[in-house]
C-alpha cells in the first residue's frame, strides 16, 4: 500500500451556482492526485505515455459527503493497495482544511499499449517501483 | 420507468491530448441528460431551486467502455426506474452516432431544502408527475 | 460577410458563485459558434484537421456587459466579415432569450501545417466557400 | 506597480487534441493569478466576496504566442499598474519552465455592490495597500 497526498486549491471557475465545487471537478483533482502520486515515485504519467503507454479510466466512483467551496485548500490522500497488473485502482479521500472528509473515491485504469490500442502489463518500472515499497 | 434521450456533441475543449473526451466531461453531459428529462416532463431543474431545492449528487459511478471523439454527437439515455423520496437515482446509457454504448453510469441525488440545508422529501409535484407515469 | 446562428444552454457545471456562466465558458461557446459556422457551409473542423490542418488561436478578446445564468438559452452569432488567408478573423454576438447582447468578441486563428508545424494559407476549399458567398 | 508570480501545473483534462493546454482554460489560470497577487498582498477574494463586493470580468484580452503542453509547469506574472477605482485592471504573462513566454493577456474587472447589484468604488483596504505599495 502506497499513499501520497496533494494539494489543490478550489478556483472560482470550479464552483456552481450552489457556491459547491461542481461534482465533475474530482475527475480533475483525482486525475491530478493519481499524477503527483506516480511523480513521488520518480514516475512521470507524461513520459509513460511518450513510451507509447496509455492508461485510459474505465471506472469511475465517487461518494460525496460534503461539499467544498471556493479557495478552500483541499488534500487530495491518493492510494495504491495492489500491485498494478493490467489495470491499476487508485483510491481517494479527499479533506478541507478543517480535516472534514468530504469525499471517497476510486478509479480503476487500464494499460493500454498506443501502438496496437490493445491492453498490455503495466510497464516493468512501475511495477517494480511498487514492489520495492 | 421514464427514459428520455437527449443529444450532446462533443466540444473541441472537451477533448484531451488522447484525443478522448476527457472522462470527467461526462458529469456534465449527465447532468443535461437528467435536466432534459425533467423538462420533458414539464419540470424545470431552475425552478426546483428557486423553489428552495437543492439536488446535490451523493454517488457518481461511470463504467467507460469506448471512448467519445471530438464532433461526436453523442445520445445520453437517462433513466428513472423508481419514484423519487428523499432520493432520486438516474441511470445513464451514452452512444455515439453509430450505436456503439460508450458508458453506463448512475448518479444518486438527494433532496436538500435551501433553507435549512436539511434533506427533504421530493417535491409533490416531481412524485406526481412520476406516478403519473 | 456571412453570419451563423448558433444555440446553446447554459449547463449548471458552468455556473460560478456569482451565478453567473463563468467568464471562461465562452472561449468554448465561440469554439462551438465557429464550428457551426463551418458546418453552415458544408466544411468540417474534424475534416480540416484530418486534412493536416490545425486552426489555433493566436487572439481572443471579450467584452461582457451582462452575464448570463444558468439554463438560459444563448444564441451565438458568429461572423466573417474578410475571406481567409493565412489567419481568420471570427466576431462573436451572444445574446440571451430576451434579446439581450451579453458581449461582444472576437478571435483571430491562423492556419498551420500539422506535417511541419507552420503557418499556411487557408484550404483551397474554405476560401472557395467564402467567395462563393 | 506591483507584481506577483504564480505557478500553476497544466491537467490532462486541460489539453485538447491538439495537445495544447486548450486556449479557454487561460481564463482559469489568471483568475488563480490574480487571487494569488490579492493574497499575497494580505487580502483575499472570497473576504471580499463575504464583505458584499463582487468583480464581474469585463474584457479579457488574450495573445496566444506559444502553446502549453501537459504537466508544463506554468509561471503566471500577474500585475497591477494603476490603483483601482471603480475598476481594476490585471496584466498577466505566461511563462513555461523554459522561460518562453507563452501569452500576454489583460482582464478589466468592476467592483460591484452585491446588494444593490451596482458599480462601486473598490474597497478601502485595497486601495490602501496598494498606495501602500
Amino acid at each position: 500500500m502506497y499513499t501520497h497526498k496533494t494539494k489543490i486549491r478550489v478556483r472560482y471557475g470550479e464552483t456552481d451556482q450552489m457556491k459547491f465545487a461542481y461534482y465533475g471537478i474530482y475527475a480533475q483533482y483525482f486525475e491530478v492526485g493519481r499524477v503527483e502520486l506516480l511523480r513521488s515515485l520518480g514516475l512521470s504519467y507524461k513520459t509513460l505515455e511518450n513510451q507509447g503507454f496509455a492508461l485510459p479510466v474505465v471506472n469511475l466512483n465517487i461518494n460525496y459527503k460534503k461539499p467544498a467551496f471556493y479557495d478552500d485548500e483541499l488534500t487530495i490522500e491518493t492510494t495504491i493497495k495492489v500491485i498494478p497488473t493490467i489495470k491499476v485502482v487508485f483510491y481517494y479521500n479527499t479533506f478541507n482544511e478543517k480535516g472534514d472528509l468530504l469525499n471517497t473515491a476510486e478509479t480503476t485504469l487500464v494499460f493500454v499499449d498506443s501502438n496496437t490500442g490493445k491492453p498490455c502489463n503495466a510497464p516493468k518500472i512501475l511495477i517494480e517501483k511498487f514492489i520495492e515499497i
